[in-house]
């Protein structure tokens, strides 16, 4: 590593890396392309793309000190390539990068471009040898299949790979990694999962009901350890070795998509690993937010727009790192923006993938969070995006997605929905104790006057950095069903986080014990819930199924309108309707029976005469008295 | 009672009154005014007011068949009332009230105007008896003192006239009122306190530093029972006898504003006593909301603003009763709105107060809220008022206040200010318990950016409704002096409830129990805390004392800017800040000894060396490191 043009942050940062690491100082074998230390970010591109302009990062020993002089064909004196020219040309801190602006014209064909470096000409001569890389600019792919975005009728099942299931055990250990094994007994060793893993089990999701699959982060993770979970990126433009190719990952949205499901990329704005290539060679200092000693973010994203908040308190959320092993990228440099929007567009285009889940949405520079999201959405106006904004308050979950406030120290933000924290901790806090709080749900709910459309929210009882639903409800199986009804009924895109369908437990202390291997998706498990579920595991699953698969096919519980009526003695009621169908949803959140007057609900109940519950088949044959058992959660599809 | 133009409301109303007053069928004497029989309201106009238009409600037998034929100082035939006109009249259900609606020209004199009254002409001839009545127009007060309003500069001392002291027990029992007793072993009975026993203590607010007065409402509650709280209006134009007359209320808040005192005066807009005179003989059925029977609110305004409401839940919020004993009152009637728009001039005129607290606030119709609001304000626009918004989440209560949000179903409040019960729920949350959690007071101050100002918000401790606040804390001095401490240096003009500043203590459970005579106010009162306060409850006395009195002369922290740092370790800090001044707020809400890194608060601390505990005296001569005791709150100047 080149000390001279590096600051501070490197030296906290090497303090992270384990030792026998520490050595490395050049970019890892695993990140090397093309000609030898030579890489272009990125990696490639498209004609045709509605924004002209591509900037591309050079990456060569040396190359900062030279100049684009000429893009084409054939040699640097012949015609240029067509359609393509040469905006500007700027050299950064690091004398091994050079960026590079171009601008691609509506009509530039797709094909290879000779990029043709020297060094400045000197009185008109070029003297010294020029260097050539080759760029290919390709067709964009308008398969209609691809990018479809999520709706409310879609159901998506969140996994992390590592963990779910290990379908080519070829590339368990990869050579060149930096940690090269599996450990399945290791709480924070990889496991061997990949994407064929779960390829492999497209038809269990889709047994499940669901409609969509998020994988957490994919993308290379070459930390030396407890880099399974997929947050501490290394290279952006590649799939995790461990997971598969960059082809096999096209294939494999390919292939999802033809079986009907979706998928959901989970992406990472705020952070890198330490071990980016970008960070171990950075093109200059202010790429980094950098500290005098190792900083953390307070986690308080409330200092954004806090009228009292401090400087600091706000600096330290935004620039400080969310971990060691995690240097905080600097957005509000220019290059650093440009290069994470070309980057996601670049996974958009390359995979036709529907949907990006935005982990610690709050955390980047809410600036470049509205420029990110403008220019994503004016891209791929399908593309579905959702942030993860774990905060504490209903205003100030909605500050992080299109609401109705005016602009807040500028940021006012453009992402279409979040991931809804506010009705996954009203669920847990109505179900984890007896007799719990229904209030707290219906208010979650009813906060939806603060954003501009929440359904495009994602309501969620459970994730990889909480404790499993089943766990918190104490293991209640009539709490579980509950929740589930809820889930899949409420409005909004519901996910259900892998091994919830099957009764997976635990509490999240330590988080690795809620990323344990999905039974079955490994070799040699004695238990294999892909194959057959025996007892309540099965029974929670053909809950999940049965619902989310009625789901499926009655729209009124996705495109539905919702009604809610204020919960009253332990009973929470709401409605999905249309002008010709209905479902009532009422949940007795005691452990006694209730009798509810249902004429409470004539708004929505006049004009039908029964109602068939749909997860059992009982009929209800009153709608005036409604005799709800202890710990139960209906859903009824009224009849006329 | 005539029951041919009175709805069903009447009926639930009369099953709610007591059996023995269930009789009186006529308005009681005590609001008969003038002629046997008629009352105009407003009880009398001024001239000058920006509203040209004035709405008189004329009762008297038989006046709904007449007319007002002319207006004038001397006989129906002469010149009419120089600048004033008659511009509409208009019968209402019952018989005997008649709507005038008149337009008093900007230069009309003050005098006595005379109202000609007679049946309508029959070919141009006027055949019945024509009756008269007189009605006032005086000329408006312009003396300066006058509704000087609140700032934050301000300190409220919150008190029930009933229970606070009796200066004059003649008007203890007053005849023809409907409990005509005093006893003071009964908790819901009256005790005898008057506005003589408020004004006879002038000087102890003074030495509290209370810089303002707000008696729960003095206006007249002639309830067979309980009605000692007021909230029960029977007269919207009456101060209660057991209180006062009208002119010796005007005086009072002449006599408190040469004291300095301002004065607050507490006033409901949703609903009236059942024994209100315009509810027993109602000029129109819809004048009250009315339900096939006895309906009440379901308490919920969340139902305003859920866009997933029913319209069940909306009514009953906004139209259902908030007691038996109060029938609410249908704002959306024009005659109704124009009936409380003008009461409430009216008190502001004729007496100079400085601001409202308005009860109930949310439970108003909405449209109405926004009309009243704007009428008040407009008509004086330094008058303080700030509402009654009892909800659980932050949005939720700035919905009720001048706020960020665009119009939300037609609804945008104009309300300055609402009391702050954020604040107050989240002050509770961190000391109820050991180790309690500070990051909910962080959170309410940092919602303050969904408001216009905030700083027009009211936070407090207790008050009427609540548990006192050295019960809630567990009586512990500690938590007491830290609550303190935040609620006269936190944003916002403070509230106190009477007996706090002495310790008084009890839970609300039955609510009487907060409400006991403080003590000293009465004859033969063993203890008087007015004279002399022996042990703990004087040193709370003192340092409420100490701290309101600093407020007064260092308006760094009233007008000063609030900068606040987020919790940590159980430590909260905060400064008010100048360009010149500073004071530091920290509280250490553990139970023990915390040493906190000032350099933290660098931004603050910055250019001071050391500080004075403003309280206590004791000098804090290192910033850089501070030992904060273990449940203890400093409030530091910080000297250069």
């Amino acid at each position: 590593m080149k000390t001279s043009h590096l600051l501070l942050a490197a030296v906290y940062a090497l303090a992270a890396i384990s030792p026998t690491s520490a050595k490395t100082t050049a970019p890892p074998a695993a990140t090397a392309t093309a000609a030898a230390g030579v890489r272009i970010d990125p990696t490639y591109w498209w004609v045709g793309m509605k924004n002209p302009r591509l900037q591309l990062l050079v990456h060569a020993p040396g190359i900062g000190s030279k100049r684009l002089v000429a893009i084409g064909p054939a040699s640097p004196k012949a015609a240029p390539y067509a359609g393509a020219r040469i905006e500007s040309v700027q050299p950064v801190e690091n004398p091994n990068y050079l960026i590079v602006n171009l601008i691609i014209a509506s009509d530039a064909k797709p094909g290879t471009m000779q990029l043709f470096f020297n060094t400045d000409p000197e009185g008109g001569k070029i003297k010294a040898k020029t260097i050539t890389y080759t760029y290919e600019l390709r067709a964009r792919n308008t398969d209609p299949q691809r990018t479809q975005g999520l709706t409310q009728a879609d159901f998506i099942y969140m996994l992390m790979p590592d963990r779910f299931a290990n379908g080519d055990p070829k590339n368990d250990v990869v050579k060149g990694t930096r940690a090269p094994r599996v450990a399945r007994d290791t709480m924070y060793a990889r496991h061997g999962g990949d994407l064929k893993g779960i390829a492999n089990h497209f038809d269990y999701f889709k047994q499940l009901g669901a409609t969509a699959i998020w994988p957490t982060p994919l993308v290379e993770n070459d930390m030396p350890k407890a880099s399974y979970h997929g947050y501490a990126v290394t290279d952006c433009y590649k799939i995790d070795p461990r997971y598969g190719t960059n082809a096999e990952y096209q294939q494999f949205v390919k292939d999802a998509h033809a079986q009907g499901l979706k998928v959901v990329q989970d992406i990472v704005l705020n952070h890198w690993g330490s071990y980016h290539h970008l960070f171990l060679d950075q093109p200059a200092a202010d790429w980094f937010h950098a500290f005098p000693t190792f900083t953390r973010s307070n986690y308080n994203a409330y200092a954004l727009n806090d009228p009292y908040g401090s400087k600091r308190d706000y600096q330290l959320f935004n620039n400080g790192w969310f971990d060691t092993t995690m240097p905080d990228v600097n957005q509000s440099n220019p290059l650093v923006a440009t290069y994470l929007i070309q980057n996601f567009l670049w996974w958009v285009e390359s995979t036709g993938l529907d949907g990006y889940r935005i982990d610690t949405y709050p955390y980047s520079d809410p600036q470049f969070l509205m420029q990110w999201g403008k220019a994503i959405q004016e891209e791929y106006p399908r593309l579905a995006m959702f942030g993860e904004a774990w905060e504490g308050t209903e205003a100030e979950q909605a500050f992080f997605a299109q609401n109705i406030f005016p602009p807040v120290n500028g940021f006012k933000s453009n992402l279409p929905g979040v991931l809804d924290f506010q009705v996954c901790f009203s669920i847990l806090d109505a179900l984890k104790t007896e007799n719990g709080d229904l209030s707290k749900l219906y208010h979650a709910l009813q906060g939806d006057w603060l954003y501009v459309d929440a359904t495009r929210n994602v309501p969620f009882l459970d994730n990889h950095d909480m404790s499993r639903f089943y766990s918190v409800v104490g293991e209640d199986f009539g709490k579980f069903k509950t929740g589930i009804a809820w889930l899949l009924t409420l409005r909004g895109t519901p996910q259900l986080y892998y091994g919830t369908e099957v009764l997976m437990k635990n509490f999240s202390n330590p988080d690795g014990k809620v990323r344990e291997d999905f039974p079955g998706g490994f070799a040699g498990d004695k238990v294999n819930y892909f194959a057959s579920r025996p007892g309540q595991a099965g029974e929670a699953f053909d809950y999940v199924s049965k619902l989310a698969n009625y789901r499926k096919t009655h729209p009124v519980l996705s495109s539905g309108r919702l009604m809610q009526f204020i919960p009253q003695d332990g009973v929470y009621t709401y409605f999905r309707y249309s002008d010709t169908e209905c479902v009532m949803v009422i949940a007795n959140n005691t452990k006694e029976e209730k009798k509810v007057d249902g004429s409470r609900f004539a708004e929505r109940t006049d004009g039908f005469s029964s109602g068939v519950e749909v997860t059992s088949g009982a009929v209800i044959s009153d709608l005036k008295t409604l005799t709800v058992p202890a710990h139960t959660a209906w859903v009824v599809e009224l009849r006329k």
